[in-house]
């Protein structure tokens, strides 16, 4: 049984869709972020990062959501998550380091600025810039790296539910959507699928716990 | 023959690494960031996120140094550079995702802050607080992450140059090494293995030319 520590509306969804689309057996543990329970002693001994996701494994404790996207899915090989062929395989996984370790930190900018500066005024200028960088991030993946009708073209993989969390979060972060048809159809297509809708009401019911 | 657009003492430098470790057979093309030959048009067409590294292979571009390194192992799986079983193979990746997606966006705000704000006193709030950052992120690896003697234990592996090269950050960012003594005889380590010190040489080949 995987354990996956999350809280709705993080990167942690990505990686609940990943279990759900694999077919896998797993438990979500609610890390709230409302009573800072990332910060308690009892998470850090998961993940010291003070982060969400973690996923629990028979083997240890994974973490970094491209990570853990990719073990759910080569542990799972009949869900044909991941390309096996080693260029697919590094181009899907570039798409989703990007989402990871750019457009991710970007919109970060926007409520959490306290990370990377401590006075008002800078975390305020952040915060006004994030959605122009997440907005420029945006115009690059429907422009150069969207391939349709899934984000690497024909195959459904781990980029797709990366790519529609971050999509979920541009209204929330004050960007307009109206520049990224592709990418807006791509977040209406996911909606549909079942493990989605199935992982969307365990969400709810997660919120409500 | 695969083509690496690099620069000198980017995180260029770890696929380099990599590319030298696994036998492969590549040439290096210098992005030159004194003239902003990222930002020409020519490299745009080749890295449209206008930074390096970008490899060039047979099949297309890559980009983002974990997805290009990680390219560079499976197609090389005699160097046996990463490991094969999947929970090995994630806490690798999460590793150097880490390292891509925390720590060097956590280094890039002390000379790029203008990424994130505008304000020149953002920007100066961001380059004093990003030597504290990057030796947060340096207290984790040195206590929780690195196994030693090679960072995942008794097995080399991409994650070794890539924490080599951001190791090699530490002094230019105002970060004090004293803290990390394994971290600091690893970089030592990684200095006397023969494709790191063929590799130097060619960096400084091309700084030179
Ligand atoms: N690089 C990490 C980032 C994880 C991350 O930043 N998670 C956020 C939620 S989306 C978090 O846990 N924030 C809690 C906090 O900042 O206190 C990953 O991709 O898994
Ligand atoms: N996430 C990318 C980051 C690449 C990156 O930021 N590269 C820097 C050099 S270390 C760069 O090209 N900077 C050029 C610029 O900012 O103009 C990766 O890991 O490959």
């Amino acid at each position: 049984m995987l354990k996956l520590y999350t809280f709705p509306k993080t990167i942690g969804l990505a990686c609940h869709i990943a279990l759900a689309e694999a077919g896998a057996a797993y438990e979500l543990v609610k890390v709230d972020f409302m009573t800072n329970a990332q910060r308690a002693p009892d998470y850090l001994a998961i993940n010291p990062k003070s982060r969400v996701p973690a996923l629990e494994t028979p083997q240890g404790i994974l973490t970094e959501a491209p990570a853990i996207m990719t073990y759910i899915a080569q542990t799972h090989p009949a869900a044909k998550l991941v390309p096996d062929e080693p260029f697919a395989f590094a181009e899907m996984l570039a798409f989703n380091i990007y989402l990871c370790g750019t457009v991710h930190p970007a919109a970060a900018h926007r409520h959490r600025g306290y990370r990377w500066a401590d006075a008002p005024e800078a975390i305020e200028d952040m915060r006004r810039k994030a959605p122009l960088n997440v907005a420029e991030c945006f115009d690059l993946i429907e422009a150069h790296m969207f391939k349709g009708p899934w984000v690497m073209g024909q195959d459904y993989s781990l980029a797709d539910p990366y790519l529609y969390v971050l999509t979920s979060w541009l209204a929330r972060d004050g960007v307009d959507s109206a520049p990224y048809p592709k990418v807006m159809e791509h977040f209406a297509r996911m909606g549909e699928r079942p493990a989605v809708r199935k992982v969307l009401a365990e969400v709810e019911a997660l919120s409500a716990a």
